[in-house]
């Protein structure tokens, strides 16, 4: 369903350019903008971290106040994070003159940052790129957006899925980055999806939430919830399916569904090109006493560095896992947890399988590139999935020298 | 007042043999033994981890059921740890045997295990090597001791301090391993701490707990609780002070310092020799709206695997310090946090200080050896103190490889 390669979504047009305000020589700087006159239906969600960045208060005020958007536009290099007043002030500058080159108010245009803490956003390069960004908009240029958007991600990241509603087939597509500081509750991680569907506001942002919360709210790199992280949807209606005003309807649920697709589709590939990662481990928690235990037991596992430096060396330690899961601070009854790799159990009710056969077998399933580890608690009925990288040289390389 | 060289504990006897369990060549089996014929008053403090390890259980069961210990009976390699029933068979068969070596009730006997989770215990080489061990005692053989119980620890740690207490001059000696899987609530920590101090099980219980809670259980390598740290404390008497009976007797409190001094220089040599560890970060989270905030928020900044990186890589990236206390979870008002490195201030009530001298003198810092974080809060008056290590490739690959 869900497709990787370049896309065009009916009524939207992007550009990038490179600036120059930090990276050189390449495109840093991306504006993506709904066609339709009145703007596109917008939702969003934003990190929770409680020093969020300057760019993500001035989205949330601006989906607030307005009840359409018409431009998005983002760099790559600073966050403008941990900024203070004057960050804030910078931040509400380049989204008054980007709505200037737009020809519309500044609530209509969201903005979003990403790169190192703690700088300032510098605003000449953004006025000096403005007109080249406005001109070169194109309906086919995704790709670039893309690219512009990276960090340290090593691939761009694009995901796009069709479904019929009604008479009309109609497009979902989207652009995201990842790499670092990626954990649950939105990390260092932004994304934009656009869609021609036309869906009431209120729709949609139910569909964002729940869609959120199992793709981009089920990953984690490295356990740092970032300041910067948002995920942004237009839905700009171009495709003139009778529009989506009921959350049950079948309609809705078709559109969900696709939603939910994309979004979980971008999420494991930023996973997989985690900082550093050499695997997609997929960590199943299964009969949980409720969701939240299943939630923490996951997460403590996929954000335990003996466990993720064992995936990297393939060592199928399996007892580092199990080491986790007892202090993830949720009751369990030891005697009932069974583990399996990928259909294998390695620890069943509370003791080790053994034996050289299934060692061998473990060994063996730790050397693949997806690897599916399945936690059965035997308590109740609730699961939860998480998705998760190796910790390897590269992550320290990586981040030991981000700054310079 | 604590030296960190080898010692004496009047009243104790030590020894150390190499077995031949799984580490080939070096001691990797230790018998500590207090002589006084009716043992001596015991205290201890174990994991939270759920999964506990078999030697945990019976330390608890004989902590509760006998008024006084005479052996502990310590093996590196083996951690006998999610063995199910039959690793909790052979951890009271070894207990049996230490018991019938020393000629005392098995109840008299501890038994502690590190090293490997999931392999069973091997019965044998402790058949074989508890004549040579029994035989060995010695007053001065704690150097030996410290040796024998490490894993991936490269140094041998010690620390003892002497007190006056009325009359008399008592000694508090001990040893502890450490390396990786460390973190609050007793990590794959293992410490013996003996004393010839008389005093009451209550107040010696009660001394361990609180100074366990400022040393052992204020540090974090990697986040990770294990699944058999175990500090044991014996007081044999010898040293015949008058007994300590009241918690709160001038005595007592000279006790209790002591004490507090040894296992917080213990906990400071384990963080040193954390895995791949290159520098010592002491992280103050001062004026939090309470203890457990300024816990949480202490642990979150010390386990994030970005902040840990940066000190590698000797970036003073200050904003991945403020980002992590901002997802800790616990309420913040940023605009009134303020931080420092060893006293120059690179924060400042919600905003950057900047500057290129700041930058400069920053970096200076972060090369150093050891570097102290003050988090300023301004919420409150509570106060938390922890002790970590950077995360370095040498993280990476002792445990990509650490069962190999």
């Amino acid at each position: 369903m869900v497709a990787r390669g370049p896309f065009i979504v009916p009524g939207f047009r992007v550009s990038a350019v490179a600036s120059g305000m930090r990276y050189m020589g390449r495109p840093d700087l991306a504006l993506i903008v709904a066609e339709p006159e009145d703007g596109a239906t917008a939702a969003g969600v934003f990190t929770t971290n409680q020093f969020c960045a300057a760019p993500v208060i001035v989205c949330e005020e601006h989906l607030r106040s307005s009840s359409a958007i018409t431009g998005i536009l983002i760099n790559a290099g600073i966050a403008n994070a941990c900024t203070g007043e004057a960050g804030l002030m910078r931040a509400r500058e380049t989204t008054r003159l980007a709505a200037q080159a737009l020809k519309v108010a500044p609530e209509r245009i969201l903005i979003t940052s990403t790169g190192v803490i703690g700088l300032q956003l510098e605003v000449e390069p953004v006025v000096r790129s403005l007109p080249e960004l406005v001109e070169d908009l194109r309906v086919d240029g995704w790709d670039r957006v893309a690219r512009a958007i990276m960090t340290t991600d090593t691939v761009p990241k694009l995901a796009s899925a069709q479904v019929q509603i009604g008479e009309k087939l109609i497009t979902i597509g989207g652009v995201a980055k990842g790499a670092g500081m990626i954990a649950p509750n939105m990390a260092t991680l932004l994304a934009f999806v656009c869609t021609d569907a036309a869906i009431e506001k209120s729709v949609l942002e139910h569909w964002v939430r729940v869609a959120a919360d199992t793709s981009f709210n089920a990953i984690t790199i490295d356990g740092d919830t970032s300041t910067n992280d948002s995920l942004l949807v237009l839905a700009g209606g171009v495709a003139a399916n009778p529009v989506i005003t009921e959350e049950n309807s079948a309609e809705s649920q078709l559109f969900g569904e696709a939603l939910k697709a994309v979004l979980l589709d971008l999420a494991k590939q930023i996973v997989m090109d985690g900082e550093g990662a050499t695997k997609l481990i997929e960590i199943r928690v299964t009969r949980a006493l409720d969701e939240a235990s299943a939630r923490l037991v996951a997460f403590t596992v996929a954000n335990s560095p003996l466990v993720k430096t064992a995936f990297f060396g393939e060592d199928a330690n399996w007892g580092r896992i199990i080491c986790a899961a007892g202090r993830a601070g949720v009751y369990l009854i030891p005697e009932r947890v069974t583990l399996h790799f990928n259909g294998l159990c390695v620890f069943r009710e509370g003791a080790p399988v053994g034996g050289q056969e299934t060692e061998e077998k473990a060994t063996e399933i730790f050397r693949q590139k997806e690897i599916t580890v399945n936690l059965d608690l035997a308590l109740g009925s609730s699961s939860f999935t998480t998705y998760t990288c190796d910790f390897s040289y590269d992550y320290v390389k990586i981040n030991a020298s981000y700054r310079s």
